[in-house]
């Protein structure tokens, strides 16, 4: 039984605290947080023990391993301390707001033996998964051109927006290391930045994005983003090699169709968010995380992957910004 | 070059006219009916002369093949007429509103040398002929239960169902020969007649129908008839076999999906009718008579195909009637 | 906190044991099976107490409802045990064997205040249940015809099949109940039965079956069973009627398609049984079966449901066997 | 009736020819082209005159109008000659291989009256043209993001690389064309082109590209081309509105599924290439121009239509070549 300290209260860390209860090798027993209603509200749920001090979680003895549900500025300083504390630790994305940042970590962690996953759930999805295990199947050949389609199904408040990072660090994030789990290493990146929705016009973020990124290969991928999608959490992939083409479509609630004199087969909309879409890529990353705990092995992904996704998002921001094609 | 005369200038008339018109190796050259207006304007329109009696389809030397498009009741004249002139013909469905009828006619064509086609158009059919290849090409294994649902887009005026011969007859003609085409002859039918629309209620016809055949392999079919559904020509059918499953789906116009606030991936209504939806078919079955007459065979839908069709929905009729199952 | 006793250790009892486990408000107490080894084992891994006397389960003081998974003769015995203990009972399909086993059951429960639920777990299906609203809501108008395809991905051993009851009973009873979750209570039917599969010729029941059945509207459900199916667990459904048309697919385990030289758009075969198919469906039956105790109400299925579906399966049996219409 | 004078007796020029055929309203009249056998072989199918020199037909008295189907380098002259001779024309895409001709073409043609149409099928093909009267009614909402993909079966022979223009002018062009049908004129252009197919490594030409367009109100367009795809000729496009979203999808032969123990719901790979897949498109384009010379209208597709999707070709070539984004 691995016994886990969460760090942080929040939306994120309540879907994770479920997932630990229903497991059968993880327990969750410390959730740490400043909020106090969320933190004992959360602990309470699960008959796990709370803190107010997120340090806590790293020097309590009962604590086997260390999930990071903390804001992105704190991120840096968790890992380190469970690094330092001999504690894995999986981190939320992004790692940090600046590849600097992530720089510096990495090298004051390179003494130091740890194990950290970080979390691009993505990956873990099980139709993504399924796709990449294709690719490697050698089913679909060699890879030529990847299309990403991912959009929100509504804008988050500006607020939310103003300490973002950007929709590249924040939203295309996860497709970048999509197109990473897919192509590699990213060599060139172009985008192109959406000022669409009046409403966002003074945040001054992008609502909308259309990014072009190669390979050494020679291989493309395509990643197109909004802010606001009416049918929903719009999330789709195609990989296409010059064996076959794969797809992954988007998900319903449930399969019912509808016919009528209007129209015929329709399904209902997507599910509406991250949190129901990728409820099984949640489920499966943290699998990952106590098997590589229970194997004494690296996990899936890691520190690593999450400083090239980020690279790749300062490099997008930077082309959105100059309209010119930035190499990595 | 086959010269082929047609006899009646209706609807299928037309149809076939237009196919004739493009087609390499047929030219339209007489067209009979005593509806002048209609013959006038059908004949003109594919520059071929026109006469006020059917009957001379059959003696005109210049016409080497005939299509008999006339009512029903005429059908087992003309089909005699045109084997005893020698000239092949190919007969719209029903042969006969009666087995009794259809009976005779074999009887007094048994001795004449004579190249009769039958025109169930469904066995032309893209989709359906490619499943009954499968079919045979084993890819679907031992054939165990035929699901067809056919539904008309709405019912025809009272008028029509009047002189129809009754749901089985006029339209589940067409599914008995589908189920005819993939699980050969039939030795059990049972029957439910439905009479849900009020407005139908005085006809003394079903304006629903639920079939239930099985073969002596004790593989099974199932028919589902309604005069009306809301989404257009509903025209689908499953073959389940040991080895695979294969599905016809619907047609429409053209191939868009529409996603929005309300529903996701709706497509457009189906081709409203037989006319449209069995465009292509019309079109291949004419090709098939014309090549039956150039190699001097059989062609593919024969006589007594129509009259254990007529059989069937006889029996239909019956146990739809009395509330049992009537063996063949 | 409801505290839960579990009647039997088998496949299900393991189902419902996990769901217990994860609901925010039920507990399992404990599980009785004369089977020492399974009961031993689920009990340790929800931390509940075992029994090898399924009595214990009716008697313990801190079981506050009850969950009947013991095999099917023994179902009537345990119902009338719980309603006379006054615990409310969730019992697995079908209730019993025999239609007269049902009528003494619910003479004998008829002065006894009770709560019994039975687990017509289709019911709870998210796709079949938004296809249940969808009528209730008048979106697809007055019902007209229902088609059920059913089909297992295999035959289960012989031995099962021995002791199953039969086909109907065994397997089409989900799919009587689910004709009368849309039709309300069936009049005829009429059955077919298949001998298909060599290997189970000597069973002495059928392998497939094709079972129509009307109510007292004239509406129609054509149920379509196979006791195999390559492409797995197949379990389709559409509600016809004078509005609109609506279709329930199949599910498979992730949304990928895959297109190559060969085919286009093909997806994963279907999620392989019941337990895959329905893990949500069985998991709202047991919420249901929580909120009717917490609100003090009756559950949304009852004994009622399993005589009446119960009743329908005899009926097929006789029909199937005869070749005659049984009408109730 | 129109009588029609082809120029040229190659593949499009059968199409037409047939479409003309099969035209109430239009007449093949003449055909010309220096290549004896052709031109000889295609009047005689369709009862027309021939002529070994293209000049005769705009010098013909019984020429209404005029389609050429001539190489590429002489729509240039041919369209000159037509509206001296002021026969109205109808030209195959591209106009020609350099924006200075077209120039030169469009200069010279400004004190004629002239009716030129050019051939860009796809935006009559049903679905593309469904799809834009979708967005014309609102039903979209304002333009945001298209996605076009756009993947021949297999590429061509070297040699006719070698005289293509490039991939850009030959192939894309159709899909720039189909961007300024939904985003009006486009602003930007970046492209990479992608060399991944070692057997055309020498043509100094792409075998795949994507480009990313976009408009002055800020929407996008992106563009992902092949020259091969194993599962046939990929055809498809998203229009991303705010209201909603719109796909089109491929096309196969039929509407057959399959399902086995491998997969289910697997289609027929999609029509081969563009004669089978925009048959419709090339036929509805014939009755654009035969109506827009009834009505003595403009053409829905000009001239100007085709110097601006040369324009983009020109500046996709560029940007593939310098890693530069080239604004028009």
């Amino acid at each position: 039984m691995i016994r886990i300290g969460l760090v942080g209260a929040g939306r994120i860390a309540n879907v994770h605290a479920r997932t630990i209860d229903a497991h059968p090798n993880a327990q969750l027993v410390l959730v740490a947080d400043p909020y106090e209603q969320a933190v004992k509200q959360l602990a309470e749920k699960y008959q796990a023990r709370y803190s107010l001090d997120p340090n806590d979680v790293f020097t309590d003895d009962e604590v086997d391993a260390v999930i990071i549900c903390s804001p992105t500025p704190l991120h840096v300083e968790h890992i380190l301390q469970a690094a330092k504390a001999g504690k894995p630790a999986l981190c939320e994305k992004p790692v940090a707001m600046e590849t600097a940042a992530v720089e510096k970590l990495v090298a004051e962690l390179s003494g130091i033996e740890h194990t950290t996953m970080l979390g691009f759930n993505r990956r873990f999805d099980p139709t993504f998964a399924r796709m990449h295990k294709m690719v490697e199947d050698g089913v679909v050949g060699k890879v030529e051109q990847v299309t990403i389609i991912s959009r929100d199904p509504a804008a988050p408040p500006k607020e939310y927006i103003a300490v973002s990072g950007g929709i590249f660090k924040d939203m295309t994030i996860h497709d970048f290391d999509t197109a990473r789990f897919f192509l590699g290493d990213i060599t060139s990146v172009y985008a192109i930045g959406q000022n669409l929705d009046p409403e966002l016009k003074d945040t001054g973020d992008f609502d909308g994005a259309v990014i072009t990124l190669t390979n050494a290969t020679g291989a493309t991928a395509t990643i197109t983003n909004s802010r606001h999608c009416t049918s929903g959490y719009d999330q789709r992939l195609e990989i296409f090699g010059d064996q076959a083409t794969i797809n992954a479509d988007n998900i319903r609630a449930n399969q019912v169709r509808i016919s009528n004199g209007e129209f015929t087969d329709a399904k209902d909309v997507y599910l509406d968010f991250f949190l129901e879409r990728y409820e099984a890529a949640y489920a499966v990353e943290l699998n990952e995380f106590f098997a590589a705990i229970s194997e004494n092995r690296k996990p899936a992904t890691s520190i690593e992957d999450g400083a090239k996704a980020l690279r790749i998002a300062e490099a997008a921001e930077e082309s959105a910004r100059t309209g010119k094609v930035v190499y990595l």
